[in-house]
Formats: structure tokens, sequence, C-alpha cells
């Protein structure tokens, strides 16, 4: 059975504790990173935990995820989405690996802080894997050993600016504004048995309560077992580690169709960036001042709910 | 006056010591990090340090910045290699930037490993720079107070794999192999007088004796200070982290001209890329099994001399 774990603050201590229905059991122990808690704990010891319970609204929300883990990303790897790129998501050419500067990781419940010179922020819903162990080799990861390579699971919101990271080339910058990365609120430690539920959990973001994007893991086109293959065969992994899987379709940037990108490919630099932004500016979807974000992933019978992340959008200060 | 240091493995101890003429003397203190070593540590402090020597040839080489700091990368950042790109290095549009996984760090004495699935490994000698302190809001730094920010400077080998970074977009993946980040051997750490030098480094990087890259810094396109009043305002940095400010004309990767690039993008992808592949096929530039890289970058007055880095490119243990 899946177990629930929040990082959150309680009379000023940063602690752990299992959550369910509201109610906090803290787990024993001081736990300075993601990895210092997942070398420490598992679903299968946590899953009888027992002691004194304290409210959830009495504690302030942490990452889950600290902002001393990698934070690596996997890009255009929902099938609606590429479709809609105007990418064949059944022509597996590569499987898109980039970063997010991990201090933007935040908690589930922060502001999200619009740079001053940014103009077009976006949202992105993910499934972040959030890793067991140190992985320095080469490895094959498949469905039947995932278990012993992934620990379990958070919502990740992939905030970009769209300004910056398309005309940029190398997403870095644009995706690694402070604040761009809230990850929570829970943590979903996940037994053997739970693993073939990451092929089934419904993902859901709204603004100001509308939904904007609306899939299922089970369109996802590089799975983690094949990712994690990957990079365990360029650079090392370690426990706790976030992997933030890719978003679904229905983010405000509009990707121009192959055949305008073709078309802009003969203009001069400057007046195709010129386009693309223009094209962005007609897009309402951009998020605003006083825009509120609320991004969800559980799975149909209820038994993974990673919670409700909430962002409102305020201005940088001056 | 510059102070150079090596982190390195003496009697199965890693320690740090100031290195001159081929004798170490050894610096008191266990430094796990680069972090904690810069934080307790100056040229100011170290150059007048005293102590029995011991001789550099009976160490092991360390990397000088420890795999636990940020791997930050400019790219496109030479006037000369921009030009030879079809970029026009006066029209300064943005400042890429990319990381490479800091896990991809090793001494500069390491074997570069080719991975088995990698055709096109190349060599871009960098200048780094290794942060002074932490960075947690914007900041404007100039070359005035740019000594406050930098605590030193590296030599870096940013080995990318063209075949798997070119093609697939975001640079991430095929510079972050393991040991294709070779830092060192010295860190050299800066007084104030000393940060205009940064602008007169001679770079020169040799594949079995024969020159292939050979600039100086003066030709850098965005600067130590601009680049880090940028990030500042993007991301937190922390003491002992390393900014790999990009590398001059002479790699083996060959970009087509821009009227190439304009005629390739109304091509079918596969093709696109068929066409690149082929093009790098013919360049004997490309490092195979034996080929020795040596790495140099030297101030003309000899005052600060960041040493040798020396790699072997071997295959991928089976």
């Amino acid at each position: 059975m899946p177990v629930h774990v929040l990082h959150y603050l309680h009379e000023g201590r940063a602690q752990w504790g299992v959550v369910a229905d509201g109610a906090i059991t803290p787990i024993p122990g001081e736990f300075k990173s993601t990895a210092e808690f997942i070398e420490a704990n598992s679903a299968e010891q946590l899953l009888y935990l027992d002691g004194q319970k304290i409210a959830e609204s009495d504690v302030q929300w942490l990452s889950p995820v600290t902002a001393d883990q990698q934070f690596i990303c996997q890009g255009a790897n929902y099938r609606q989405h590429m479709i809609e790129s105007g990418l064949d998501p059944d022509v597996k050419k590569f499987n898109m690996i980039f970063t997010k500067a991990s201090s933007c990781i935040v908690a589930a419940d922060s502001r999200l802080v619009k740079p001053k010179e940014v103009q077009f922020l976006d949202y992105e819903i993910e499934l972040g894997l959030v890793l067991k162990r140190n992985v320095t080799s080469r490895q094959t990861v498949t469905d039947d050993n995932l278990h012993d390579f992934v620990a379990g699971i958070v919502i990740v919101n992939d905030y970009s600016a769209r300004d910056i990271q398309i005309p940029q080339m190398q997403f870095y910058k644009g995706k690694s504004y402070r604040t761009f990365g809230p990850v929570g609120p829970y943590l979903c430690l996940l037994q053997q048995q739970d693993i073939t539920k990451l092929k089934e959990l419904k993902l859901t973001l709204t603004v100001n309560g509308a939904v904007r994007q609306s899939d299922s893991t089970a369109g996802l086109v590089y799975g983690p077992a094949e990712t994690l293959t990957e990079l365990s065969g360029v650079h090392d992994l370690y426990a706790g580690d976030l992997l933030a899987t890719g978003t679904p379709s229905g983010c405000a940037l509009i990707v121009p169709s192959p055949e305008k990108q073709r078309a802009a490919a003969q203009l001069p630099e400057a007046e195709k960036w010129r386009m693309f932004l223009k094209m962005q500016s007609e897009r309402p979807q951009y998020l605003s001042m006083g825009d509120v974000v609320e991004a969800r992933i559980a799975s149909p019978d209820g038994s993974i709910d990673l919670g409700v992340q909430r962002n409102l959008v305020v201005a940088e200060a001056a």
C-alpha cells in the first residue's frame, strides 16, 4: 500500500510525518535532506507507524525534495502534447533531458514570483519520481525492478519563462528562476505492488478554477524504466534526486506548426523570434499577477493522492 | 598576488595545499567540499603559508571543484568561435547557459572514457570561475566588485558527445557523461589586484601535441561580471560553484553555414540530422582511443599558471 509523507515545519523544526485524512503522525528522527530521509525510511516500515498525531493545518509545508538534490527533467514526453507540437510520438527519436536549478524548488503552496524581465510565464504539471538509491554505473531498469530505483512520487510544476526558454534554445535559464519548481505537498512512497499504478495516474491543472491540463500517465512516451536505464549510462544519480517526467498538452505555449517552422527558418533570426513572441502575445492563457494555479495528481482508485499544489502568481519585489 | 592551490590525495587522505615549483605546502584543516575550502581560505591568508613541504610527484591530483557543487556553463562565448559559427558577436542576443551533471567532474589527469554509444567525441578548453560566496538574490556585479564573487580560476574541459548534444537540442545529456568534466589541476586564488588578468589569459589545447585551440580570454563575449549579474537574478549560486565560460574556436565540431542551415531546415528532421552526422564523419579532428588531450591556461606574465590537464581517451569497459 502507498504511504503518503509530508515534510513540514512545526514549532520551528523541520520534520517528516505520515499524513492521512488531515492528520500527521511524526516520523522519529532528523533527516536534513531527502537522501537522508529515503535512506532511512520506506513504505514498508512506515505503513504501521504509530504515535501522537498533529493536525496538518497546524504545520507549514516544506518541499519533500530538498534543494540539495538533482532536479532532472524530461521534455516533450506525452503523446498528445507531442502530436500538438507537430511531433510523432511513435517515432521515438530521443528522450529529451534537461535540468532546472535545484534552488527553484519550493513548497507546494509557495507564491510563484514572476521575474521582472519575464513576459510569458507558463505552467507545466508533471509527475516527479523520487529516486531510491545511488546509481553510479549503467543499470538495466525494467518495470520488474523499477521499485528498486524509485522510492516514491510527487507533483512537480515545471514553471517556465517561455520568452527566455525558447529563443535562448537551452531550457535551463528560463526554467530555473526562483520559485519555478514547487514540489509536493505529499511524497507518496510506493511498495513493489504499487508500481503498476504509475501508468494510470490522472494529472489535472487548473488556472483560476478552469481546467487547462488533464491527462493520464498512460500517455507517457519514455517511461520511468527506460529513462532511468539511459540516464544511468550517462551520469550518477542519488537517492532523493527528482526526475520530472514531462508535461501533458494544455500549456499556454503555442508551438508553430512544422510548416510554419520551416518557413520561419528562412527568416533572419531576429524576425523569426519577433514572430514567435507575437504569436505568444495572442495567448491569454499565460499567467498574470493574481492568477491561482492548482495542480493535482491521483490514481483513479484514490489509493494514491499526491495532494493539491496551489500557487498564487505575484510580482517580483522591487 | 595569485596563490595556486592543489586538492590532492596523500597517504590516503584528501588534502589541500599551496603549490609552487613542484612542491606543496599543506594547508591545515579538513575541507570536504570546495565550498568549505573557499569559505575558510583566501589568497590573502595563504600567501605566506609556511610548513613542511611535500613533492607534488608524491600525491594524486583531485579536482579542486568537488562533485557536490553546481557546474554551470556558457555556450558560444568567444568572438572568433561565434564568427566561425555564422554568428555576429557584436549582436549580443543572449548569454547561453546550460549545465553539466556535476558527477562528470574528475581530476585533471583522468582518463576520458568514450561511451559505447558515442561516435563524435569533442574537446572544449574553458576558463572556469570558482565562486567565492553564496548569492541568493539579484546582485550587480561589476569589474570593480568581481573579486567579491570570484574566488579563483581553473581549467575546465567541457568534453561533448556531439552526436548526442546537437541532434537532441538540449546540451545537458551529451555533455554530462562520466569523465566529461576534468577540472584543475590548480585552483588559482585571486587577490583583488589580480582580477584584471582574467581578461588576458591564454588558452591552449593540443591533441597528440598538435595545437587545436589557441585564444585569449580577451575574446570573451559575455564577461564574468555581466554573466554573474544575470545569473544572480535567476537562481542561487554557492561558494565553490563552477562557471565554465565557454570555449574558443578550434573544436572538431563543424557547424553548417547559416545558408546551409536554412536549406537543411526544409528537409525532414531525420534527413537533416543524417546530413549533419555525415558532415561530422568527415572531420578527423574527433577524438579516438589513444589520443592525448592537453589543456593549458596561463597569463602572459606567468604569474597565473593553471597547470596542464592531460587526458588519455579510452574505451568504456564492457
